[in-house]
């Protein structure tokens, strides 16, 4: 619903009351009837290639008009590679097992009882994200395939596009008789409708922020309804005394240059000063090579001998740089790296490069991030590369889920207990 | 710390930083270290138990004099049958599995890659509760076998008791060199610096209220920091017509009459017309004998013959009466009783009664409370019961824990991941 907008707090409490009822569809359906409308889904959208593209051109257009450009442009735009890619997401998550009914824990108490743990959808999830119309499709349908009905605010740029997918969507489940209220894109731009929306915790079961800082903060900020936020990563890799120093170049590099904006790319390189005579240069050198600009300590600076060292400023250390930019410390100690991470990390990714198992082992046991990794890139905290399937967003949230999401996340565990007439 | 209380917000935020510092070691001990605390602190209880009696017997004679009576002043006594309870909680908690550092997955992705999802402590865990001083020991008990410090907020009229028992702790903390940060409780009352407790999400990674709907309420409107309810319970039992009526007799009635307050207390029974008019009169008897208010709709009444039904108002349905009151209503068919449920409760508990196996599959599916029960007492939605050892409460959120909170439910998993130089 509310592709021409609602205007109302009565309309958004009319639209997420039919997103509860809905949700109790859904929560009951069958895998097999949930992969048949993410697979019909995929097909009409290929069916409304043209249509869609359309939409998404005025959408273009008009941002542009408005002075949108860059990198907010380029995540607006859709065409047909990213067509095919929304439609082989739906036809990759049709694949994947349904969480929903997955058992956990079965076995019989004292009393008699059997009791089982078994997991159940959230209900009615809302993601609040920006202008990037792929989202749409990915984030109903990995809350549709977990059982949940879903909530959909996506920047007001992408409105027009959004819109026609969600529509598209809507007359998918109506073909297959499912109450269209699984899914609900709001197009509205009005700030206190929004606020009304996340204080709505009767019909609304989690709300996911994705996007900048600023947005989640307002929704963190706003909302009664329970979060798990996906904050910003400050990653860290500390090359340890033992380090394997061509190793530990591979690792930091390609941790900041393979995609230098995303939330697990490497912003810090803490290294032992054992090491950091050898591998500071090596670093240096490889960084000016790769277009990275390195923002090193003073120490880093001495050692990078006739390489371009930018003195660091002490807010470059744990600071998200979304840029070709990694800063540099060189640490007299084990401890002095956790202490580094703890005071400017994000709880996000953190790895260490060792030859040493024991610095291995503690390094997993006190850095307690959503991801911590020994001797691999900080690049590989990403739901495809841990084997979910999917992923909805890395929480930093110690809350529920604590790193990717895929759909288990979307899902609880309930108690399921069988008696002979058991009674207390 | 704050035995005195403190005045500022400033002071609150030193207390939660010290939390935050001490959660750091106290997720690192290892199970005997966590155990050996445990075990020295039922000895203290122990070596105290005059002052704790004399304490608390002052926060009695204030509360009294503050015309404090009734239930309220009986949760808020101590005596030495219930310190002794306090020592066998923390004899038996020192017994359960250390849930923090378990393996819930392991296996090797695409890549290489073992990757690994460990249970770690949340962090700090903030209680805000009602004058009952017996939590105070149980919830920090709870927390630190789970790893985690804990920020404890009590009902002023326990203050006393609360204090030293705090005390207590922290002097068994210091003896075997572990930050007294792990426990903290206020006293203060100033409602301005509860909140600003609440806003500390930087600090505090989950705050749990537990009390009356008041109290829960002021949490949740507060709160940044993420929490978890437990809401008041309004458990059915619906009594099918193939239900065994001398078992669904047993069921509702002990239900309601073994502990009329508890929030998995059977509040509303629901029977099915073909049965009514055989189980409606047992009932009613049975409510009489057991100095049970039965409150009825119509056909209820009709049906109770000469035994008094008080007839039900409307919002006698979805109260939790917290006495010896029971409503009850006649439904004409399985989705009647469903169509109730899910209208009237409260995500808490449910039972069916029944003799065939499809309906009581169709109640598990259908109803998604936080513990549906075939066959038994909804009574035995207790940690306890359903085998998790030791109980926090019951969560009636769906995310993060959902039903009663164990050990578990106080950690949350992460990812740990090993590699052999993987890049991207």
């Amino acid at each position: 619903m509310d592709e021409a907008g609602v205007r109302t707090t009565a309309e958004i409490d009319a639209l997420a009351r039919a997103a509860r009822e809905a949700s109790r569809d859904v929560s009951t359906l069958s895998r097999e009837d949930k992969d048949a409308v993410l697979l019909a889904l995929a097909a009409a959208i290929g069916a409304h290639e043209r249509e869609i593209l359309e939409a998404n051109a005025a959408d273009l257009a008009a941002a542009e008009a408005n002075g949108v450009t860059g990198a907010k442009l380029k995540r607006l735009r859709l065409d047909g590679p990213a067509l095919a890619q929304m439609r082989d997401g739906l036809a990759q998550l049709a694949s994947l097992d349904d969480p929903v009914g997955e058992v956990t824990r079965d076995d019989r108490v004292a009393s008699g009882l059997r009791v089982r743990k078994v997991r159940t959808p959230l209900g009615v999830v809302c993601m609040i994200y920006e202008a990037r119309p792929g989202v749409t499709i990915d984030a109903f349908a990995l809350c549709f395939k977990a059982g949940n009905a879903c909530v959909l605010k996506g920047g007001r740029e992408a409105n027009r596009s959004n819109a026609l997918l969600a529509r598209i969507a809507r007359g998918v489940l109506r073909e297959r008789g499912v109450p269209e209220g699984a899914i609900t894109q709001l197009t509205t731009s009005d700030r206190d409708l929004i606020r009304h929306l996340l204080t709505l915790d009767g019909l609304i079961d989690l709300v996911i922020p994705r996007g900048g800082e600023t947005l989640i903060r307002f929704v963190h900020e706003h909302s009664r309804v329970p979060t798990v936020q996906h904050f910003h990563g400050v990653c860290h890799v500390y090359v340890d005394a033992s380090a394997d120093l061509e190793r530990a170049l591979e690792i930091v590099a390609t941790g900041k240059a393979s995609a230098p904006a995303t939330c697990n790319a490497t912003e810090c390189a803490l290294v032992h000063e054992a090491v950091a005579p050898a591998f500071v240069p090596m670093l240096a050198q490889r960084c000016a090579a790769d277009g990275i600009e390195l923002r090193g300590c003073p120490r880093t600076g001495e050692l990078a001998g006739a390489q371009p060292v930018v003195g660091a400023r002490d807010d470059d250390f744990g600071t998200e740089f979304l840029d070709l930019i990694l800063a540099c410390r060189v640490v007299g100690s084990f401890d002095e790296a956790i202490a580094h991470i703890r005071a400017h990390g994000s709880d996000h990714t953190d790895a260490i490069v060792t030859g040493d198992e024991s610095s291995g082992e503690r390094f997993r046991r006190e850095v307690q991030s959503s991801c911590v990794l020994v001797n691999a890139s900080t690049r590989f905290n990403d739901g495809f590369q841990l084997g979910l399937g999917a992923e909805i967003g890395i929480s930093t949230t110690r809350l529920h889920a604590y790193g990717p999401m895929g759909l288990r996340e979307l899902t609880v565990e309930r108690y399921v207990v069988d008696g002979e007439g058991q009674t207390r």
